[in-house]
């Protein structure tokens, strides 16, 4: 029983990071081909499909990797597990960070290609406003929230559906559709498509999604103060293990 | 294994029940702005936004406070558990209501702020009728018995998903679009959007939801005469445990 | 550790149906108000609403009487539990539908008053040919496979969800927007709206269904020739127990 | 406790094959009449009739035959367990893909059939571009990475929402609207409406899912390179049992 190998781990975040960027993306541009009047409509097929998504790529990539596929995930199981020695370290979270944000430019590209269109444009979508920041703070907060409140009460299994629930939803309670995951919004400023942003909007995006984990783990540590080890938590946050059908949950990394 | 300190319930009370307003009105905004010209289709948008939100923060909160954010819900755990100690005690009731009503109305503050409009709007829609009251009342009624018949089957692991399901499938069934919160139904006075109700006719909407409290207890006592002691069932009427990954089920308040 | 009272099962039978027909006909009434040039948007709206109330209803009421709502269903669980005194008995099963068909009666009177409309209009919508009762077959025969195949392989807990997700389904694939339940489709004849159906065309669609149930029985026993017996199935079709909670399958009537 | 039989096996495969396809086809034959001019709204209600019929159907056939009902997911099932004489034997293989073909040509029909249509009609749909074969490639990859993750850690159980979702995505996020399924493809030939597919398309249809199923091996056995041992996978991918719920695995053929 070793624990997975950092590449295996490493490919299981840029794959998955890159397939989850490809549905936003993929299903954004198809919504906007196929109901080009319905901006409404739009939305509401580009988050059902976003929300079924996730989920699935979460259950693939779960016991390999944690599915991630977000920096401030990674960052805020950095920070919480520092002391019981039960999250990624400083070395894992840096290869993390680097391959979410590969990745989510690799799915912007597929998903242009996959649709006949060059493979990268930039975005002249405009995302900049007080309002959206907000609306990014939100998004992310409640995200972690829901990520750890899950992990540290032992209920990792529902994160699959409950992680696609939340964000299918958040795309329309939030101004900003809720990117709510930095390198997500790096990759989307490859396609100027319906998902797209402009690489000038990315900053204050990433900034408002920053101020979002601080507060998330602000309002985590209120409401779950102590960590629980139990098996069920590996699947999200605990990715050392070399399976979780087995029960194991050394490190050695 | 200490209970939990009640200023960690009524905060996650506090921010639960915001959370869900914010949720409704908020994906309300959304799908008025974006679907301007078919109502169908905002309400549609607006049931699928509020069902996956209010399953996504049942998990995040249940394990803290029951996740009531409802009056009619806490009303009715103080009711049933009154004997067998296992309920909110008076004294609880109070701070979950008061938690619950301030939550709400900071929630719908949170959405009209987060889409850029006033932080608060006295709505104009009126909802005051007769067959509005019935629906309001059926709904509730069906609301309470959903949540204590999981819990008195010891099946509450069941509720996050299953009361996103009935509040998302009573928003169509009722012509009231299914409040069913007094708490909710408060805070959506303070909007002037989609999902808002003119101050004039919370009243109505309230007392015809506490009719239907009664008429749920009713069946409930009916259908489920006795009171079943699981760990399941913590998750959404018994709040007053450590920790539920950990099996105890001590209450020292 | 009793049986549940013959009382008990009636009302949870009378109950839920009425319910069930209730969100059938509301949720179509608020579609054909709020999408009234889209019959597809209201297809959708009606579809996703029931497959939701279903799934909850099951939740609720399961324990207590198996959640049957069907006469077809409660014929296959009297057929094939017979021999091994696990089904209903003959006067249970006339029991079962007679509150299953005056619950659905009242269910679409509720659901009329609550859209301030007539307790009862008889329904103009004729629903009378061949491949509607092709189709009215088809679904029933899946469901009752559903249903049973599912009870006898012990996973009788996915019932709520997966009924409700065929029924969602089947409202789609087949041409009659399958009603696949006897009881409920005389209840529809009470309500000329959305979901009504001319009485002339009742009989035509029961013994539509009926030739489902033979085909669905003949499939289920060619694919799951054995009964299991385990705890998880009671939640369906053994509503003899007391309590599943308890794992007592003591029966005594 | 005996294996099932092959020829129970083969009628699961067959007549789930058929339910799929008939779902596929006839919930696009409604949506086309239903919301004529809507294509987005039409693959909005295709998605969804179909992500939740699937999950349906592999809870229905899944103790059964493995519910593969796709000849991609066969050869994986085949290949990766011939080792460890965990899948379908060559033999078996052999039979499962002309039961699925057979299958998913009588669903289009029983689909024609129903919606009162002659029984076959070739499709006049083309289907044939460089970026709708890369599309099914990453289509198919994904689905074979979702199942025998799920296998290979234990999880099938979640295997028929997982599933449902997965495909319920794809029709969005894939400019092919992922058929991901050679059986499938074929059977959509024979339907000259919504789903359909132009006969001389499907070769190119297939061998792209052929090239998928390369990737996502590929992609499964870098990221789960081992077999895990548990009862829960044989909801999917160990067929060879006679119940699940009695936790034997034998296998005799």
């Amino acid at each position: 029983m070793t624990t997975e190998a950092p590449w295996r781990r490493l490919l299981a975040e840029f794959v998955g990071t890159a397939l989850l960027v490809t549905a936003v993306v993929g299903s954004g541009i198809m919504a906007n081909t196929l109901s080009p009047h319905e901006v409404g409509l739009q939305l509401l097929e580009n988050s059902v499909a976003t929300a079924l998504a996730l989920g699935a790529l979460i259950l693939i990539f779960g016991p390999v990797s944690g599915a991630h596929f977000n920096p401030v995930v990674s960052a805020a199981d950095w920070f919480l597990g520092r002391r019981t020695h039960t999250g990624l370290s400083t070395r894992e979270l840096a290869g993390y960070i680097a391959a979410q944000s590969t990745g989510a430019i690799g799915g912007t590209i597929l998903a242009n290609l996959m649709f006949a269109l060059p493979p990268v444009e930039w975005s002249n979508k405009e995302r900049s406003a007080g309002h959206l920041w907000l609306a990014e703070a939100v998004a992310t907060a409640g995200l972690v929230l829901l990520v750890f409140a899950l992990a540290r009460s032992g209920r990792s299994t529902a994160a699959p559906a409950a992680v696609g629930a939340y964000i299918g939803a958040a795309y329309w309670f939030t101004s900003s559709t809720s990117f709510a995951n930095p390198a997500v919004t790096l990759g989307r400023a490859f396609t100027d498509t319906f998902a797209g942003i402009n690489p000038t909007s990315v900053p204050g995006y990433v900034l408002a999604q920053l101020g979002g984990l601080l507060l998330g783990v602000a309002l985590l540590l209120a409401l779950y103060p102590h960590v629980v080890h139990t098996d069920d938590e590996v699947l999200v946050t605990h990715p050392s293990v070399s399976n979780p059908a087995t029960g194991t949950a050394n490190r050695t990394s």
